[in-house]
């Protein structure tokens, strides 16, 4: 398995996908073709629209980005793909429309096979095992929260501390991820923007600079450093 | 019916429900007895902390709080009530206990019938058609978004105005009610923080002396003022 999974697409003052580049260089080394997965549909933007955006993004590595909406059979687009890219947005969008097209485990095995994969925010949070620790608006009714389950633990993308000057009283990112645990036993990385997990085979490293924070049931949280491995067990 | 629809419990600086006890000697004026459902557990909190909690903040007021819990026939009690209040906490978890436990139609019933009500943060968001401009994490899967439909819009309780200072890129609070219109054509109501909706039979209005932010499908938002009445039709 080849995975980049990364908290957000975009770090402030910064293009569309400009500060993975280099990382997508090597990443994506071996592959000319990559599948776009727009269903998550950035901002509400349409399929064709956000795949424009990833070309885009992507053009400094001198890819050919197609979008999956572009495909008669997008089972068998997903199957022979040498490269998968999925798009963030809308977390419930995009898992609602996975699971309806029955492409979930059909993304699982290609990634299995050996797909390269690149997954930001919604893109990042399906790589976990369920969506439940999306920050997305369910916006859309999905036939089930469960989702790729890369590994065993969930994802919290675009991870934001608790900001103690502030005055407003709805639920802090981590007392959010605390509720969650009360009534699901499953490990939460929280991934602040400009950090991502690289996933080659078994290994899991934290990449981009920056600590994150991880959650275990019934422990207090603790951060890992950047360039550790994750290992839970 | 006769409802007090709130955006938060507890605005800053200031103890749980203590803000609204004004209006709440009002509106609970002719009732002694408040049925509490603890359902959406405030900060995890287990259902006799929670209704403690509630004892305490309507205390000033004098009225004998019960937790649903407490009921063998949850059906029967919130059916006999006089007034019934429903806490915050997680939207998913009291939406999804209201519908497994058939409760969703008989609550509405109870309020139609003239049990005054009194909704804060999730309870609040149980108002609308849906539960789909909740802010909360999805940690438990409810068999259906639906909610009271009391009225023919939706609450963003809690809502944040954008933070134009801001460098962090996950969606604003405005971007995810637009993607959430992109696909669903419902009023959103964005009540801040201090701010309720007051509902006198067919009369609703802002009350807490601060603007809201409404969101009609394909329009610009725009803002009422305290003590606006709300009229989309």
């Amino acid at each position: 398995m080849q995975a980049i999974i990364a908290s957000t697409s975009t770090i402030h003052g910064s293009s569309y996908l400009e500060y993975l580049l280099p990382s997508l260089e090597t990443h994506f080394a071996d592959v000319q073709d990559v599948l776009f997965i727009p269903f998550a549909r950035l901002g509400g933007i349409s399929h064709d629209e956000y795949t424009e955006k990833a070309k885009e993004g992507l053009k400094p590595c001198g890819k050919d980005v197609r979008g999956l909406h572009e495909f008669e059979d997008p089972i068998k687009a997903i199957a022979s793909a040498e490269a998968i890219f999925v798009g963030g947005g809308n977390t419930f969008l995009l898992v609602k429309q996975l699971h309806e097209l029955g492409l979930m485990n059909v993304l699982r095995t290609a990634i299995d096979a050996g797909a390269s994969y690149l997954g930001t925010s919604a893109g990042s949070n399906i790589c976990g095992l369920t969506m439940q620790t999306t920050n997305d608006m369910p916006i859309v009714y999905p036939p089930s929260f469960k989702t790729l389950g890369l590994f065993d633990f969930n994802i919290n993308p675009h991870y934001m501390d608790t900001d103690s000057n502030s005055t407003h009283k709805g639920e802090t990112r981590e007392i959010r991820i605390k509720e969650f645990q009360n009534l699901n036993s499953v490990i939460v990385v929280g991934l602040r923007e400009g950090s991502w997990l690289k996933v080659a085979d078994a290994k899991i490293t934290l990449e981009g600079g920056l600590p994150a924070r991880i959650f275990e049931p019934g422990q207090p949280p603790y951060e890992i450093d950047s360039n550790a491995i994750l290992n839970f067990n």
